[in-house]
């Protein structure tokens, strides 16, 4: 590589090289570039296998930015990870409760993790609909309950918890969660593999794409 | 998973998980921490063939954070996944330049990545010592070109950066450094995988080891 590729030269040459490893696939042209993120920057190409995105979920996604919604993560590394540049043009807030005084304090009155009370924290806020957890199962959990039981109704849910307790299972539940709620617009995987950089990078494609659309 | 699950007790549980999944290894007790916590992160045990880390990398590390060294990163990710208490009781402080005015005007004028520029910038500090790249191979190539050239002398070198265009190949670049400079303190892995969560796990696991050494 010279020094002297731009980094715009540098991704267009990494998605050049992921696809031509990678070869032909059964990705839509919509969902593709979601996939293709999560491999580019984990360099992992199981996320072309295990990758799951619900019908209608990327363009609620695209919906919802353009509304001008706002994000709430389960990790600092998500809201780090997400091109500050693209969300200031949808004027989109973006906030993770885990780190809040209160939010700690909560959860050791009720013995429960930070990430649950943070996840009620969020849902409460009638701004919020755009759910992205990439750390912690119990936010995933804690979210399908407030689905289920609280009548909360995300416009978008990238969920890609990582781990060996429970994340897997988590995503397996919201799968699950699916099937009573045909029309959830989710993204998550199957298995333990996922993360706040997966998340970002998930996010960042449909920021990209919610900017090319026609009506932004 | 039970909710009422400390993070601690999932903590420990995933690593029990991981030890019996993995079975024997040859990773040393002071080396081992680094690797788990790599596999934890990413739930990829692709981490324990790939990672590389020289001897004496992990003292040289830990007796830098003793000393207050600063911390360059080449993302805001790796900030946002180091554990913020354990820095601030070694008083270190971390710095990211890549997002500075000033090194964005000045990779634009001389055509190269603002990762570069800010890699130079963090070098030019004589209070930093401990340099963590999850991103750009760019970076790390440039900080090669200081310890070669410029006499820069890292007392700790994580060098993680991901992806198809250049990774593996700075990784391989940086061991042929350590043929020349045989005490280089440096950890790295095989391979195009790494990322900014992995970066930020090796350094968690290197902050917990210099708590809990004698002299602390």
């Amino acid at each position: 590589m010279s020094v002297h590729m731009r980094p715009e030269e540098i991704e267009a040459e990494s998605f050049r090289i992921i696809e031509e490893e990678l070869g032909p696939h059964d990705w839509s042209a919509q969902d593709w570039p979601l996939v293709r993120r999560a491999i580019h920057t984990s360099a992992d190409f199981d996320y072309a296998r295990s990758m799951f995105i619900a019908k209608g979920a990327v363009d609620s996604g695209i919906a919802a930015l353009k509304a001008g919604c706002g994000i709430v993560t389960d990790t600092t590394m998500i809201i780090s990870g997400m091109s500050k540049e693209r969300l200031k043009q949808f004027g989109v807030l973006v906030s993770c409760y885990v780190a809040d005084p209160q939010v700690a304090k909560d959860a050791k009155a009720q013995l429960i993790t930070r990430s649950i009370v943070a996840m009620r924290k969020g849902a409460r806020d009638p701004k919020n609909g755009i759910f992205v957890i990439g750390n912690a199962p119990t936010a995933l959990y804690e979210l399908i309950r407030l689905i289920r039981e609280e009548r909360v109704r995300p416009k978008l849910i990238v969920a890609l918890p990582v781990g060996f307790v429970g994340a897997a299972e988590s995503k397996e539940a919201l799968k699950e969660l699916a099937k009573e709620f045909p029309d959830l617009p989710f993204i998550t995987n199957t298995g333990r593999k996922g993360g706040s950089n997966v998340a970002a990078a998930v996010m960042n494609a449909i920021l990209i794409q919610a900017q090319s659309s026609p009506a932004f």
